[in-house]
């Protein structure tokens, strides 16, 4: 029938049966960190994570970044629910300044639950969390989606990703994942699930692209184990110090279990590593007995060989425990020959120079080092290329969109879908704020909505811009020059020129700049008042500044100018106070 | 006889047999950069490499970093003249603001000279060079050294290493080195000359310990050819940009070899990638025909199938060749989906985030990109653990000293020196300044020599020292409030407080915050008038202001305050002005 009219048949658009659904990525893409991901239909959203990112050395002076909550705000009516897939703070971090102002229930497992009341008691303390606390198997309706968390191996206990049955047709997010066949707690990725979900047929699969540039597999986290009791037996006679992330308790669990099969007994040194074993132990998570282990304030004295110290500083992080101990300034340990320092992690990208830096100053201390040359003494907890192939064979979505990956990662993966078949117009490489629209037949990217990054600069929710941080970065680069003058309608000084300088020449380097720099401000004024251009003369003086300082050096710091005429008369009198400032 | 007296006798110290040969690393060890050596015997010094090193993130606006030049000014009769391993930036980046000042010869093969002068027109125009051209092979009377530079195969042609022989035995330094046994130029590492020295007694080595984390053997240069081959075969439709270093001029003529192969013609985009291989054609290192070029504003309109272009910004640097070209921005060439970008080099530690920035920015352009995730697309020019072995098992030295590594590879190489049965004591772990005396039969640390690091910034020799960096990184952190205040002698503003700010909260954005710092000045010197307490009125304004901000925000901008105090009268008259900054 088709052929005999030479046309293909289009059911008309905005029917019923073509309402569309949403999926917009608001972070986690372009980046790797903050994700934050809507899915929508009709009046209803669904909010999938919400976390935060360290921000670059560009930043300066900030602690992290959000993503922008724009959307969000403007559409909280409409938003059911934030699904979390994992507790790690790329994940959950964003939350403490984001929920308060939506306000609206959250749906995360047990231990997730548990890390992120500890994130909202400590940043945003007054906010009562609508908590619903899920599991790996459960199925939800959340305003038109049924929502079905799935068991994922991540480095962190307890992730899921969700399978979301949409009017549409069903939706995959993978979550951060890695398909870990001997997983720590037996708990493996649910593929029989996603196969099943792939049988049936998936719309869109979003997934984590980590890893997309490292072929094969992922080691298995069971892996670590095998080279930490390798490493116990060979320095049997060190004391061994590891370090790895607060967060990766099968990691920790490990260290702990090789502990106790050598007879050792374990300290936890770190804010952060306590209070997460503490939570672990607490809800279940890690089954260790008390008498294990030690206070830190009984390291001093305690026999080398029968000792193993837990610690964070595995990413250089100023202040941690590890680094304390690089540097000998840590109060209950103090390195030397006799210690092994086992570093279970990678640097993540951009703290290179802090890791690298901790472990020159560490072997400075006369301690043995193992670190991230070694083998095996750390695995990623993202999947890998073969692993990723894997996935998208399971699941066989209609639609795919790469996650969590800066942009050369999300090409990455719409090339490895291609190979496997995806035909390369349903494979959406997409950036914040980018709306994929899709029906039962087909998918289109739509206009973007608001997106970006939030700066979080001390522990409120700043309005910190761009502007403030270029002005940052001009101060950083050359430092800055103050310069105040008083002086009266005639023009004349009434006190001498002041000069104020940070992170440029002090005066008692440069005496005879910042005496050129005082003559040419007091004939600057001058030569202002002798012409009558009174509004010239805050540019004048820096102008005058900024020619000296080019004699003087190549540098060019930020010139502030702050003038003050006073008139004089019965008394004083405030005649105006002009200020500018250029760099 | 000896043993009838029960006693080793010992020859008495200070005897001519026993005077000591000294080696000082001024820089280069502890660091990747600034590679700078001193060995002296008697009256005579011998410098070997003076370079310079990128600054680290933490050094706001610092260009660069030289080797601190004390020592060598204190001692500069003594120098007789300073050798140059090859022309590295790492090698030859200081001497334009160090050799002036010492005005003694420098030693260096034909390539590295022109390089050595290139650098000198630009910095210090007006040095007359004293140059002595050497080629591998020769033998120089220098004081009382006998100096004799051989090849060895590197990143950059011409480079040799240092046999020197000194009254107290044979010195070798390898320089910058690996084993490639097919290199491009057909000149090997000299096995032969470093074997016979080997077999008649080293005193001492200094090796290169760059890629002592690194198993097995450094690929040799070739391998990039061969890659190259096939890449041009992959794509031969595409146009094809390679990005490498300007510096690695055999890198540059493979591509230009096979850029001819395949019928290709070349364009040359970066002014260094340019001036380099100009002056390798003029110096006889690259043998091109002079029609394989065409010119930059050329390339429009040339077909992608017939062109290759070879640029600078392999380290993501801001304004080089391939970071315009990766935002769009180059005026001759413009990327798209019929490109292919090669990126033959990795990054520089620290380099990371740029480099990435700049792949992900060129995928967004629309081009296929092969970068350092795939293989042989770049070798280094550093041995790798299998070579330094073959180096010490040659050289059997006496005395090993590792250079040219962060602390952590110094050790590592000691510990492979160790495994190849040197005696630990007889393997020096130095830092800067460290002095190693020997004499035929003994080594020992001294007291250190002045040394550390000299900050350029800008063009000039600048004495930007410490205390200005922890300036700029509070600026930086922050952000600034300046305040100033003109009053009379009984505490009456004689014009409103002047506040500026910079990277901090604009008086826009905090209105309300500007007025209660405005109140508090005017409140706090009125206090302080009222008890008397003129010299507090700075640092009373500075603690009202730090009160005012903690309360508003949790961040602690810099705080300085210029005050002026005006005495009324007949007319005016300056009673003082002080001013107080503390942060």
């Amino acid at each position: 029938m088709q052929k005999s009219t030479g046309k293909r048949r289009r059911r008309p658009r905005g029917g019923k049966g073509s309402a569309s659904l949403k999926f917009i990525p608001l972070g986690g893409v372009g980046e790797i960190g903050k994700n934050m991901n809507v899915l929508e239909y009709g009046d209803d959203i669904l909010v999938i994570d919400c976390g935060l990112m360290f921000p670059d050395e560009e930043m300066l002076g900030v602690d992290f970044v959000i993503p922008d909550p724009a959307y969000l705000m403007a559409n909280r009516d409409r938003i059911k629910g934030i699904l979390i897939t994992h507790g790690h703070d790329d994940h959950i971090g964003a939350l403490p300044f984001i929920l308060p102002r939506l306000d609206c229930p959250i749906y995360a497992t047990r231990l997730t639950l548990g890390l992120i009341r500890s994130k909202l008691e400590e940043i945003a303390p007054k906010y009562e969390l609508k908590a619903h606390e899920i599991a790996a198997g459960d199925v939800l309706e959340i305003g038109c989606f049924k929502v079905q968390p799935f068991s994922v191996c991540h480095s962190i206990p307890d992730g899921v990703g969700y399978a979301i049955y949409t009017p549409v047709g069903v939706v995959v997010h993978t979550g951060d994942f890695k398909l870990d066949p001997t997983p720590i707690d037996g708990r493996a990725t649910d593929y029989a699930l996603l196969a099943s979900l792939g049988t049936k047929g998936v719309l869109l699969m979003m997934s984590d692209s980590t890893n997309v540039e490292r072929d094969g597999f992922t080691p298995s986290e069971r892996m670590v184990g095998k080279t930490m009791e390798q490493t116990f037996r060979l320095y049997r006679n060190r004391r061994i110090v590891v370090s790895s992330f607060a967060s990766n308790l099968h990691r920790i669990q490990q260290v702990i279990e090789t502990a106790v099969r050598f007879n050792r007994k374990v300290a936890l040194i770190g804010r952060s590593m306590v209070a997460n074993v503490a939570r672990a132990r607490e809800l279940g998570y890690m089954n260790v007995d008390e008498d294990v282990f030690i206070q830190p304030s009984e390291i001093e004295g305690f026999p080398h060989s029968r000792l193993v110290v837990i610690t964070t500083g595995s990413q250089g992080e100023p202040f941690s425990g590890l680094v304390l101990m690089s540097r000998g300034d840590h109060k209950h340990i103090k390195l030397g020959p006799k210690d092994l320092v086992v570093i279970s992690a990678l640097p993540i990208p951009g703290n290179e120079r802090l890791v690298h830096r901790t472990i020159n100053d560490l072997f400075r201390q006369g301690c043995e080092v193992i670190y991230e040359a070694e083998q095996n003494i750390h695995v990623s907890g993202h999947a890998s290329r073969e692993e990723l192939k894997m996935m998208l064979s399971l699941v066989k979505p209609t639609y795919f969109v790469p996650l969590h990956g800066e942009y050369r990662h999300l090409v990455r993966h719409k090339q490895l879908a291609e190979e496997l078949g995806l035909p390369s117009k349903n494979v959406f490489v997409m950036e914040k704020g980018d709306v994929l629209s899709m029906t039962k037949r087909q998918a289109r990217l739509l206009e973007k909505v608001p997106s970006g990054a939030y700066i979080v600069d001390g522990r409120a929710y700043s309005d910190l811009n761009g502007q403030l941080l270029s002005e940052r970065r001009d101060l950083a680069e050359d430092g800055l020059v103050c310069i105040s003058a008083v002086y009266d309608p005639a023009g004349n000084l009434l006190a001498p020129v002041s000069i104020e300088s940070r992170g440029f020449l002090h005066r008692a380097d440069a005496d005879e700049l910042y005496r050129s720099i005082e003559d040419s401000v007091e004939k600057a004024i001058k030569a202002a008042k002798a012409e009558g251009k009174d509004e010239d003369i805050s540019s004048r003086i820096r102008s005058a500044v900024k020619g000296v300082l080019k004699r003087f050096s190549m540098s060019a710091p930020v010139i502030l100018v702050l003038t003050n005429e006073v008139q004089s008369g019965n008394g004083f009198a405030c005649k105006f106070s002009r200020r500018e400032q250029i760099k």
